[in-house]
């Protein structure tokens, strides 16, 4: 069988990770794909600098979109990053000629996945987004492959590992947000600008693509209520630890009736759970199923040779021609939710006012409001009883 | 697009809740599929039991033998279990005729995996297998897809619910494995006959499936040491409790210089450790990749609805064309291991001798004799420290 042809757009840590993957693992890959995988071009800005990989066999492309004008090329694996500008341009460019495409970029998808999704679609190409969600985890494929026989009612997700390393390590030393994310920034656990991180967005972003796959709805980014992690102090991580959780950024969605909730906050999980053991920049996802019961996958949320791992299973796939929609069902089937209102959650809160916390028994969002009203700011998280 | 024809042999637990499963989910299983799941034939022995589910529109077979000559037929669901007899032949009948097998029978492909492999290449039909190794955990298809690009270094399983739901009530309670095991049958969480889960049998039947996979290497079912769970006392697991460990039995496939370790016995893994928390009859499977670093998969090991699940996630893969080898690779590139001995292996030992226990340091085979040679009717546990 002739080799599978792709081309890398964008070098940084993890397009490198993907060509040491496929150089050191060439054998064990052609193996179990049946065929070889050929790089045929490769594109960055930076042309000049040592990446611990031999880019000296390839052609260089200067402009990414040239890309998706080679001859014969299967698949365009985009690693550049960001929801628009030449990623987009790229991705459109490429499924509009049939060319597939391979991506880590949740940004992306969670701004145009249906209308790209819509795209290979039509042009019979297709879109592997497995490192966009959690790196190394094979979850995309779990909930749109392995548990496909199951009604979803509920995923829970930790999926930044940048804000859980925070939290683990507020916990663990006792010190504030401020002191801790100047320290993983000078560590490079965390960017320069962490806002999307520790803000919420990146989780957001992974969210809205497994709320997509799980229910069969169109992706919307913009109906999930993101709250981040910059509020939570010393005191809330260590109240919550005395009445027996821990205090995970979650990507929430469920089934409310016939709608469904989503959002994205900092809960309070219980520390013995599946989820509550969930440390440092470990990423997971739970999932219950009406027939799986209850799933966890837990591992490697980023990095270079874990979203490298994810990308390469993708490519393999393609090359064997697994042929599935991006969300599971075609984009004709993907409804429109409804999107249940927070209001119509009843839940158990943690309240703290000052120096005193609590945690109430389930209410509804007027009694919870009843509470706290008279509350000098009070800082307010779900807590999950999973 | 034509429906995608099945028949399903043996109606027990399982059968009847892949039936429940492709019934009540239907509608959504055609929307992912993009196809229909059709059962055209069932069958056996007892045609009468009433198994909660309607079977009034099915056509009954009145010897599973028949269900191979079925014309049109795409896939039979082999659910009769037993490594030998009803279930070998019709595996071979089905695949000899170009006809899919799914099967949650370990027995059967522990034995005979490599030999129905080969026959199912020749004759263009797969082999689905999600439901025999830790029930609805996707496992078989993380490791042979979602992690197909990585050089699995190791793997550890928690695979028998029933095993570890005993080690967790003999945890909980401090009473013996007898006591524990009889309640364990009452409820119906253990068999009768409780040989093949508390000797390791079933174990071991697991982890072959998982070394083949994982390694690409010709299942050798007996090549695997296997000690049950029958010796430990609740001494040991009150020491390896004061230790810092739990006693789980693991089924452990890990490269040992060119060779390939193998053992299924109960070990100590630290509490705090993603597989100490995986507790009653759960199931786990943690693997370790080159690229993807460390990947935990924990969910339900047994039972009606969760075996289903996975039963169900393969008949949709092959009704939407999914063509991948049974054991990731085809049967032609599957090398003969060289299995290590124990004897090559150090490791810390937990080592009980009347009332005293004690955990060593890492230690050879021979420095084990040694230090055991003088002890009265010693109990030794290997240490994992994950």
């Amino acid at each position: 069988m002739k080799p599978y042809r792709i081309a890398i757009a964008g070098l940084g840590t993890v397009g490198a990770g993907v060509i040491e993957n496929l150089q050191s693992n060439a054998e064990l890959i052609e193996a179990r794909t049946g065929r070889a995988i050929e790089i045929v071009a490769i594109c960055d800005r930076d042309q000049d600098s040592n990446r611990g990989v031999d880019l000296a066999c390839y052609d260089w492309a200067d402009d990414a979109g040239w890309l998706a004008d080679i001859d014969g090329l299967d698949a365009i694996v985009e690693l550049i990053g960001g929801s628009e500008g030449i990623a987009y341009d790229l991705a459109k460019a490429a499924l509009g000629k049939g060319v597939s495409i391979v991506t880590a970029n949740k940004a992306l998808l969670a701004h145009h996945g249906f209308e790209l999704a819509a795209l290979a679609e039509k042009n019979g190409a297709r879109v592997g987004y497995e490192a966009a969600v959690a790196g190394g985890i094979p979850i995309i494929k779990a909930l749109r492959e392995g548990l496909a026989g199951n009604e979803v009612g509920s995923i829970y997700g930790i999926l930044n590992g940048t804000c859980n390393y925070i939290l683990t390590a507020m916990r663990e030393t006792g010190a504030d947000f401020a002191d801790i994310l100047k320290e993983a920034q000078e560590k490079g656990y965390a960017e320069a600008d962490p806002s999307f991180d520790v803000d919420g967005v990146d989780t957001a972003h992974k969210l809205c693509l497994l709320t997509s796959l799980a229910f069969g709805v169109q992706p919307d980014f913009k109906a999930i209520e993101t709250k981040g992690i910059r509020e939570i102090t010393g005191a809330d991580i260590k109240a919550a630890q005395e009445f027996g959780y821990r205090i995970k950024l979650l990507g929430v969605a469920k089934r409310q009736g016939g709608a469904i909730f989503q959002s994205v906050e900092p809960c309070l999980v219980p520390a013995d759970s599946s989820l509550g053991g969930v440390e440092d920049s470990y990423n997971a996802v739970f999932a219950e199923g009406d027939f799986v019961e209850k799933v966890l996958m837990t591992g490697r949320g980023a990095g270079r040779k874990p979203t490298a791992s994810a990308v390469v299973g993708d490519i393999i796939d393609l090359a064997k021609g697994l042929d599935t929609p991006m969300f599971g069902v075609t984009t004709d089937k993907l409804t429109k939710p409804v999107w249940a209102d927070a209001g119509q959650i009843k839940s158990r809160y943690y309240i703290r006012a000052g120096g005193d916390a609590q945690i109430t028994e389930e209410i509804g969002k007027a009694e919870l409001e009843a509470l706290t009203d008279k509350l000098d700011s009070p800082y307010i998280m779900r807590v999950e009883d999973l």
